[in-house]
């Protein structure tokens, strides 16, 4: 019996990881070598024939320039759901996200802020630490409208989260689709909403999205949620909403981010801020390292990987 | 043609009220008169024929010394789920509860809590304060391990409200049933649990079941939930077992309650503490009215109150 023959013609694909558990991530991936890389030394050795990279999400300005010196390379993934840092890209190579990596811990965070601005939590862990006891009745999410802009990933996982609470969601993109509006409704929506959350991508289209337009049509008490980026909405026309206390809001993300502490936005009244920590759960790097893994495994046998940035 | 007689036969049942919205919730109900009463003053004319006392939570005494001027009473409706304050009653009269009025608010603040523990939102309120940008990653409910203890209308709900952010919830209930397990297999489910959330009646068999060797039985780290009734746990075995940081507790009640300013309780490391709000939102209150009135007309209709306390 003839000795089987490795099959010669599919070359490994080299793929710079920029940290040790990239190269555990990919070890399991047919056809392809992972090779561990830091952004701020040299390019390792083999570097010149990767065509993969795994970039971190800083800084981006080293990484392009890394990028600048493989002439190889075709395709990059990044391990975050979004890539708005990498227009700068050259137009030769492909972007992959990891979006459904975040999903179920961005859609965490968006529930448990507005559970806990809802029943008070935060009036009442005052009260805790100066030991009163003093009932007062709070809000609810029940029977509340909540519009989420973004219908991918993380704004579906949102809508489940939400709705065994008997809030009212409704979910919106901009592709019309089965069960989701489009942005053309949005001024017929917004003056309605008791939660307004942002889940999309930032792209010049999104840049501003909540200008002071949009933020003067939602009602009253509403709150404006971002779990996006900051740039999607105006700093300057939340500050003018908020100050007055005409609307509320809880944001994961900011502009300028992070937020400088002699900002105004830090001590805005009904205003809640997190660090850019939605996506911050124990899972969530295995998280994006096996959506990444997935992705380079489709490369690598000649297919699209499946989250490719258009 | 004849005019219709009315049904002289059916007596209008007198319904004593204790507040005005009482006798909105009640005017629609055929067959029952409601009567408005002031637990502070002599009951209202008309006071002797009443067959149904519906009462406040408070003050037990009074209610009850006015309950023994009632010779014609049968029924006594809560407006709460709970009805560990009436054991004293007169053995003739049936107790019915408002189970069912408060479990989607009673398992919003359970998972609110849950999850505003697990996302670390006290501590980023601290760091807010301080205007200070210090992301760091925080726990999840994702895969968590929650057991609810009380399988009635407060546990299931929670059940549906955590399961979409993947916990894995086990109820346990003191009668077998599809989907509920038995207390009987505590001792095997407890070292297993992250969460073990106490929804169950306050009874003798119940009082103090959370005492020194159940919580010596929980894991490090692990929260106990108190959602029920504060006497359900022994409050300074918690206490001992908060102090050195090895359990974490989540309590809407406590025993004594109110909790005084000066209890250590309050400010125990891991615990955080709600005054006895977990039911109070805006709909609570219109929730246990109709309810009641549905108990009241139940037994206006010659039949069994379905909340029946056994």
């Amino acid at each position: 019996m003839a000795e089987q023959q490795p099959d010669t013609s599919a070359r490994p694909v080299v793929a710079l990881v920029p940290e040790p558990r990239g190269l555990d991530a990919l070890a399991a991936v047919e056809g392809v070598t992972p090779l561990l890389y830091d952004v701020h030394a040299e390019p390792p050795e083999g570097a010149e024939n990767a065509e993969v990279i795994v970039v971190p999400s800083r800084p981006v300005d080293r990484v392009l320039a890394l990028i600048d010196r493989l002439p190889a390379l075709r395709l990059v993934q990044t391990l975050s759901a979004g890539t708005d840092s990498w227009t700068g890209l050259p137009a030769h190579l492909t972007l992959s996200s990891a979006a459904g990596a975040h999903g179920a811990a961005v859609a965490e965070w968006a529930a448990a802020t507005l559970l806990a601005v809802a029943r008070g939590l935060p009036a009442y862990a005052q009260e805790q630490a100066a030991a009163r006891w003093q009932p007062h009745p709070t809000d609810t999410l029940w029977d509340k409208r909540v519009l989420v802009i973004g219908a991918g990933d993380l704004g579906t996982r949102l809508r489940a989260c939400l709705e065994p609470f008997g809030a009212r969601v409704t979910l919106m993109a901009r592709r019309p689709r089965p069960g989701v509006v489009t942005m053309s409704d949005l001024p017929a929506l917004l003056p309605d909403q008791d939660v307004v959350a942002l889940m999309l991508p930032l792209t010049p289209e999104t840049r501003h999205l909540a200008d002071k337009d949009f933020l003067a049509a939602m009602k009253d008490g509403a709150i404006l949620l971002n779990a996006a980026r900051g740039p999607i909405v105006d700093t300057e026309a939340l500050l003018a909403e908020t100050r007055t206390g005409r609307l509320r809001a809880i944001l994961d993300v900011t502009d300028p981010e992070p937020l400088p502490p002699d900002h105004a936005l830090w001590h805005a009244p009904g205003v809640l801020i997190t660090p850019h920590v939605a996506g911050n759960v124990p899972q969530a790097d295995d998280r994006a390292w096996q959506v990444a893994a997935a992705q380079i495994a489709r490369y690598a046998r000649g297919e699209q990987p499946a989250n490719t940035v258009s």
